[in-house]
């Protein structure tokens, strides 16, 4: 077996049986049963991905920030220079975006993977130089890339999250940064979830209306070109066919965390879009899976429809980077905490509601 | 001038240069604009308060939870007996509530104020003892406080506020016990809205349908009683007549930390019914405030949308304690960390978008 297979078959479905204990437990805490609402069945879901109650603490947590170029940018979907990706990646690195602001408010450890930045960019600490490619291909031309790059990117991204883990983090986080990468994530989406491109495509940075209409019909022409979607296409082809490499290597880095039953925090529609073709690979991975939150792209709330996820939070936030995903960690990491330290009822000696 | 009405008076509008600065900064920042979405108002909203951009980081953080017991218990609204409000109070103090837990996980402190716990309680580090009865009378026989109670109440909220800010906090965030306290909540909603009792009554721990039924009818007959909603009620009169006193202690505390212009994260529908008292009282001080979360109670939403404030978190929480408005406290601070760490598109040399 290749990485790819190794790690797809590593991954398992959540035990029902830690998932019973947990929602056990929950009863037992004082408070109102339920009182939580969607985060009680957050802790369920990671106690069912450990295989125990409680779950261990998500934390340390290491958001990876995957970058790369794209070349569908040459159709004019976007006002933004591509070299914005490579400015963006010394200014993560130097700790001047917002992602570094929010992982610095929630405690984070922030890496910046290369996966396919058009530029060469210089060594620094905090970045991984794991380019695959410099930027795909126009996928309206032909495929974004090859099989094989859609295949080594992928694994880049197992590789990630094997990483961050063998380094002690507890929880991941989804990052990214493209100039250009809503436009591939929508096709991605529409894709994999079969809705017609003007449902799934957005304004991403906020383009005008024309930028928009144009966007809509290169996701429309591209699809067309590569004969998407198709009931039985081998997400890899799929990927390698209108994807990025930087959500070839997210939807490796969710996959591999899955294998490690680690949890995973997903951030908006990049990740969403590679989450679809990672669980495309492997159906069970979404148990590793938590949606920090809903971004204001279309495609991302069809995303995570598609995967069954319910969003944390829900702030019209249309950025990326990792940043929806981290203000949603300590949600994620508050949900776990009462299961470790919260007293029962008989414990705190608190009289239960009468029959 | 009495305490309430020199801190009323103290309450200012919020300062539009700040504002127009806190937007414009925004603006520069390496993101594409406004793709923070709803965070990018509340870092302009506590520049308004603070009168300068960059506000003050909003930390440390206080919760202060209000604690009280209610006449209206005898009415049968709640299945949970009276005395859960003195354990609960309890289990504050040894740490074992989910408040304890998420103030642990997002780093604020946590002080239990007895404002009207029924039974006596023993001094306690984290408690402060300030009694003002014990416990509200019936609202459906007469008026829950006389109006000197409602009074001394709101004194004690401003109390604590200027306590805790003296103590070096920088942002408070309110949080309640008090068993039956939603259908007080429910009365003062329906008081200073307007709305039907059926509106903004809810499951409060979640009742079932007979008991949701007699709660509707229990509001309906306080309100009945004390002839309200009446237009020119005064807001201290319409607290005394079917308020608690934690709601009472909660609108001084968010009066008080307006007047200093500290920003205050309201949690659920009891600190919200709270809020629409305080702002009766001075319109001007929920420049101050920020909604961390809408609870699952029908009557929080009426009071968040009364007030113009939108909610943070939006998980169906229904517990109180304040636990809704500490899972908000990571986002408020990211906010305003934005301003003062994340370079400008000049500073970072990142391209700007093509016009």
């Amino acid at each position: 077996m290749n990485l790819i297979e190794e790690t797809v078959a590593a991954v398992a479905p959540p035990d029902e049986a830690a998932m019973r204990d947990a929602r056990d437990h929950q009863a037992r805490l004082t408070k109102p049963p339920g009182s939580l609402g969607v985060l009680e069945e957050v802790s369920v879901k990671l106690a069912g991905l450990a295989g125990r109650c409680p779950p261990p603490p998500p934390e340390p947590a290491a958001v990876a920030v995957f970058a790369a170029d794209h070349g569908v940018h040459a159709q004019g979907v976007t006002p933004w220079p591509q070299e914005v990706t490579a400015q963006m990646v010394a200014n993560f690195l130097a700790g001047g975006a917002v992602v570094n602001a929010f992982a610095a408010q929630v405690g984070a450890d922030v890496t910046v993977v290369d996966i396919g930045v058009a530029a060469d960019l210089p060594p620094a600490p905090g970045l991984l130089a794991r380019k695959v490619a410099p930027g795909t291909a126009d996928m309206t031309g032909g495929p974004a890339m090859t099989l094989d790059e859609a295949r080594r990117a992928v694994e880049t991204g197992i590789g990630i999250s094997r990483e961050l883990v063998a380094n002690g983090a507890r929880c991941l986080i989804t990052g990214d940064m493209g100039i250009a990468n809503t436009t591939a994530s929508a096709a991605l989406i529409a894709a994999f979830t079969g809705l017609p491109p003007e449902r799934v495509t957005g304004r991403g940075t906020g383009v005008d209306d024309a930028t928009h209409a144009r966007k809509v019909e290169v996701v429309r022409a591209a699809l067309a070109r590569h004969g998407l979607p198709a009931e039985d296409a081998d997400p890899l082809d799929v990927l390698a066919a209108v994807g990025g490499l930087e959500h070839a290597g997210i939807a490796g880095f969710v996959l591999g965390a899955a294998a490690l039953r680690v949890p995973v925090i997903l951030d908006g529609v990049i990740a969403g879009a590679a989450a679809l073709a990672a669980a495309a690979l492997a159906p069970d991975a979404a148990a590793a899976w938590v949606a920090g939150h809903r971004s204001a792209e279309p495609g991302h709330a069809a995303a995570l429809a598609a995967l069954g996820l319910r969003p944390l939070v829900d702030l019209e936030l249309r950025l990326g980077e990792g940043t929806g995903a981290l203000l949603a960690l300590p949600l994620v990491q508050g949900s776990v905490r009462v299961l470790h330290e919260v007293a029962t009822f008989d414990s705190a000696g608190v009289s239960e509601k009468e029959a």
